[in-house]
């Protein structure tokens, strides 16, 4: 059996099993490993470097936008954590508490954060005196602590690697224009970087952030019809700073109270990859992101002139590209396999015969098509490739996106469609939470978001659960 | 009372109350600010860019030695902690203990990695098999927490913000030699990068890490003659691989325990920076990791072409350097005084009279020296004033290094030097730790290092405490 059917069999067939199609791929690509605290995972280099990829990317846009990043703590005292309600309300039930440090029992407990607004507002209180110090725009990257019972890799887990941007402004307007704006930076980056199409929208007062005014949401679909909630942006008001003291000495020379927002992403962004372009192959993975973008494979590699060959293509393409030479034992096939489940956009082979022509053979891993390029163009060509690679991989997803979204006009179409049909449903609502609970009771799905104004559209005039006058029309479905 | 006076003022001059000079500029130079919890600090924007230059630089030597980051998790469940004997007799005094998560108490009490020996074992004990999976060479960086009872803004914390290497070999002489790279990788970049001249050594058993078998360290000198261990290098010979159960099938086809190695640097070396290089005016910052290389302040900045011309400036420097343009409405003076605190190695004043001669006035804020420069060479000679900058501020710190070390021959002139004399003191010893702890009571230092042998001396024949015959010339110190 060769190396190539070995692998590929390895893997569970997407549509047989795609929860366990997923496992297999996190597993097989090396992007983690577990650990000995259930739901705390090892991220693999595989997978780290994804982040690293992605971290890069994104911090350099929140730099552009004038965020700088700040290290909080890691803990945050009991007391503080309860001073905005709604927020320890939200939270209290999933965070893991220290107790103890050494051999002493602590007189206040400390949780270790699961998320910083109550530290970055106690820092704000103490640096923020003038309308002079605002806005504030920081960021930090960090993990957090979140005590879920189930877990599953990247989508679900205690431990979170994520950012959490959180910034306090002189008024509302601007406050609001900052939440927008990093919206607008994920859909932004899950479009052109990731490739992967998203609808955005306002979350329902019950599915908001704890302790925010507005949480507005990134909303991308998988394979399976699941959506994924992929990142968030929040507008608190005017809460925080009330609940946290912060005030500054206005233009008028009075007291006022400044305007928060707080936006995040998270390496779940790496299931979302994963669900949304990856094949029975394995992971399809986007060239921005890719830790290796192209993969040099020689073909009878000692036959004279082909690592030699295959080694000066490598030296052509470095400096522009993340780009690997595999010279290893293996067989040629084994390693197609190899980084066919891996996802490395672009594999490039190099035996005897094509020395002598000056070319070497490309294959696109998005979709297989192989080519014959000339060395002496390589660079451009691999450019031009990855180029394509990315639209395409956009393409199709957007066309799946656009074939999954179905129309409910009132409770038995939802049902039907609920039970039938993958995907997301667009249908109206009352705005009550009533109907919202309902029809997650009888159709398992949660709302999504209500989308912006220019994405609303009148399906019909009543609510699609209790047949009251509506208020908007709201994405609902399965969700991660 | 001008802007420059009231800010100089504030600061506590270096001679006076180094302690307070200290505090006083991580206060004012805004790179740090306090938390809720003792110990644990916050890393304000300026302080957190230093850190992120210095994690690129060393990011990419470590890449470029074939490292790969990964991301362990926060926490270690107890029975892990405790594998390796030493290791968690070390660290049991001073770690915290998660024991309730929302409302549940945990079975078994769960620890914030106080470092992750156990972690990476573990991890390792699954994924290595074959000689063929080594060598593993990873690093995350992370943080830290140790319960430390007393705390000083970098230099000793509760939470740590560091970087942690782990790898494992298939002999002792590779991990022996990897051990040796890295810390030679530390020692460059103190050298070359932050301009801090360092000895290196190996610690001694007392002092060395806990599980390791052999602890190397670069130790670098500070302003009041204290010293500074600012990263360190173990070798752990197959102590964990014995204790976690990490084999792998040889060469022989037999089953062998790796070799493992681990080396870290934290946020510590930041507080390094400040004592090597401060003065009186606040910081003075290494240009290469300097947030801010230059900063060009307009001078009657309403006048007619002063602002244009600044603005000019900077968009010739941006591409190559970090460079900030101050116009604000702060007063000149106020600016110059400002970003001197703050360490901007290279400042440029540009005046409505410059503009006619097509020049700007430069001044180095290593030496204050000003210089008036042509703005059509202003690249070349920024970027040949910041590496001036740069070489004489490593030979300030190297004569200084050099004029503290004081060499004793007998326990008299050891006690009378501790004494009288900042600085390190050379002197024999037999390689006995009674000595070892007597010297401490009696001088209140600690061993430091055991230069390499190129290094050592021949100071005396006899062990500067005990009169024993001799082993080896050691650095002992008074340290942070």
């Amino acid at each position: 059996m060769s190396g190539k059917n070995k692998l590929v069999e390895e893997i569970t067939a997407r549509d047989d099993d795609f929860a366990k199609w997923y496992t297999d791929i996190v597993k097989k690509a090396e992007l983690m490993d577990y650990s000995g605290v259930k739901g705390c995972m090892i991220i693999r280099p595989y997978g780290f470097a994804m982040w690293e990829n992605i971290k890069e990317i994104l911090d350099k846009k929140f730099k552009d936008l004038g965020h700088e990043n700040v290290a909080m703590p890691l803990l945050i005292p009991e007391n503080l954590l309860q001073k905005e309600k709604d927020h320890i309300e939200g939270f209290a039930p999933e965070v893991a508490w220290v107790t103890e440090c050494g051999n002493e029992k602590l007189t206040e407990r400390l949780c270790i954060r699961p998320t910083s607004e109550t530290l970055f507002c106690e820092h704000y209180s103490r640096i923020i005196k003038s309308y002079r110090d605002l806005p504030k725009l920081y960021n930090q990257w960090c993990s957090i602590i979140r005590w879920e019972k189930t877990s599953r890799p990247f989508l679900r887990s205690v431990e979170i690697f994520w950012q959490e941007g959180h910034t306090v402004h002189e008024t509302s307007e601007e406050a609001k224009q900052e939440t927008q704006n990093m919206l607008n930076v994920y859909a932004d980056f899950f479009e052109n970087c990731l490739s992967i199409p998203v609808i955005l929208g306002k979350k329902t007062p019950k599915e908001k952030f704890s302790g925010a005014e507005d949480t507005y949401t990134v909303e991308a679909l998988m394979y399976d019809g699941k959506a994924l909630q992929s990142a968030t942006s929040h507008y608190f008001s005017d809460k925080f700073s009330r609940a946290f003291d912060i005030t500054f000495r206005d233009r008028q020379n009075g007291v006022s109270y400044p305007f928060a927002t707080s936006w995040g992403i998270a390496t779940r962004v790496i299931g979302g990859i994963i669900m949304v372009h990856g094949d029975d192959s394995g992971l399809v993975l986007p060239p921005l992101i890719a830790p290796i973008q192209v993969v040099i494979i020689p073909i009878s590699k000692h036959r004279e002139g082909v690592l030699d060959k295959a080694r000066e293509i490598f030296d052509i393409l470095r400096e522009d590209f993340r780009v690997k030479i595999d010279d290893s034992d293996q067989s040629p096939g084994w390693k197609f396999s190899e980084y066919e489940m891996k996802g490395v956009p672009v594999r490039l082979e190099i035996g005897p015969r094509d020395i002598e022509n000056d070319q070497c053979v490309l294959v696109r891993r998005d979709n297989m098509e192989k080519s014959f390029v000339k060395i002496s163009k390589l660079k451009d060509l691999v450019f031009n490739e990855l180029s394509k690679i990315k639209s395409n991989m956009y393409k199709n997803a957007q066309k799946r996106l656009k074939s999954m979204i179905n129309v409910a006009r009132n409770l038995d179409e939802f049902i039907e469609i609920s039970k039938k049909k993958p995907g997301l449903i667009k249908a109206m609502w009352c705005k009550d939470e009533v109907c919202e609970n309902k029809l997650r009771e009888v159709a398992g799905v949660t709302s999504r978001c209500i989308p912006f104004e220019k994405e609303q559209e009148k399906i019909s005039t009543e609510c699609v659960c209790c047949g009251r006058p509506c208020k908007a029309m709201v994405y609902w479905g399965k969700a991660y």
